[in-house]
């Protein structure tokens, strides 16, 4: 199991309600693929949004986002934490 | 007081020790910027490291970086959560 820090771009005036269900979304089926996603933060200005994860691969995280309709831009894992 | 994310680029090969210093030399300062740096991930491979902190202004979050030698490359206010 890894820990993923994924990116979106292109979110610009994403609402609190917008976040929460596509989080929810998520949350939904990410046993399918052995994933939870912990926490996503956003700013609406730049439409950046942030969602921490932990789960096989990033490959499956991906296939959580690609399902529920919004593939993530970029996914890194990431290893170390402070 | 907001919540920001600042990401670093170019930190291909960072060490848990160094993620570990840096995040102590960053809280041993934040206090005169009225920050709080919460939580830090690093993805070694790419070089990418986030931050999570809480502040007044991103201005007083990279003055915090600034003066411990690690300037954030990008910093956004993420005023959204789940």
């Amino acid at each position: 199991m890894g820990t993923y820090m994924d990116v979106h771009h292109g979110m610009v005036g994403i609402t609190a309600d917008q976040l929460h269900e596509a989080h929810q979304a998520d949350l939904a089926i990410e046993k399918d693929e052995g994933v939870h996603f912990e926490r996503a933060w956003a700013d609406p200005s730049s439409g950046t949004v942030y969602c921490l994860s932990t789960g096989p691969s990033a490959e499956a995280v991906q296939r959580v986002h690609q399902r529920t309709g919004h593939a993530a831009d970029e996914i890194h894992e990431v290893p170390l934490t402070v």
